[in-house]
């Protein structure tokens, strides 16, 4: 089957969910600069919960996006990484966050134009 | 306040979540082809319930990415067409797109994978 992303049926919808959620968006620009433990991407990812990012990692790792490397220390110690699969998402989502970094004022002022327009 | 997609109070955030939807990339990259009605976009964008693309399409409006245009015609027409900051998204979106049909098949065959292994 070829993909097409208009028609329903087609798993790229699934892989489009995936990639355009918030916290994988910015799990993965994180681990960009390199693999890190839980403890640090939660501290890095501002307001994440520690259980979505128990999730997002999860799913990250079941899409093949992400590894869970564990190392025998003690303490016991998580490491986690982007995969050769992971790192190709480097250029959309880069691409994400800037678009989103740069029109953010634009978008505030259109909202509040909205919202009046809209008591009025 | 520079905007700083790590920190929760930013409201790079709300961007973020609203680019990220799966329905709004599916819009925008509609919209690219030119402006549409509401029936043909629904008719393009398999899959999509009339309540989820009538919100999709108010909040892109809100948003000032998404124009609605009512033509003062017999039977009345609305047209929905991409705004400057809309076309915008072209780069981004697109890239989003191209990624996810080209690596759906190797997500596919990882979660596959990760399943057995986690049934096993």
């Amino acid at each position: 089957m070829k993909p097409n992303i208009y028609d329903p049926q087609c798993p790229t919808r699934t892989v489009l969910d995936r990639i355009g959620d918030k916290w994988t968006v910015l799990v993965v620009l994180t681990l960009l600069d390199g693999p890190e433990r839980f403890s640090r991407l939660r501290t890095r990812i501002g307001g994440v919960a520690p259980k979505v990012l128990t999730q997002t990692l999860r799913s990250l790792e079941r899409d093949g996006i992400v590894t869970r490397k564990a190392f025998a220390e003690v303490p016991p110690r998580v490491e986690y990484d982007l995969t050769p699969l992971g790192r190709s998402l480097e250029e959309p989502i880069r691409s994400i966050a800037a678009w989103s970094e740069s029109h953010m004022p634009r978008i505030t002022r259109a909202r509040t134009a909205y919202d009046r327009r809209a008591d009025g």
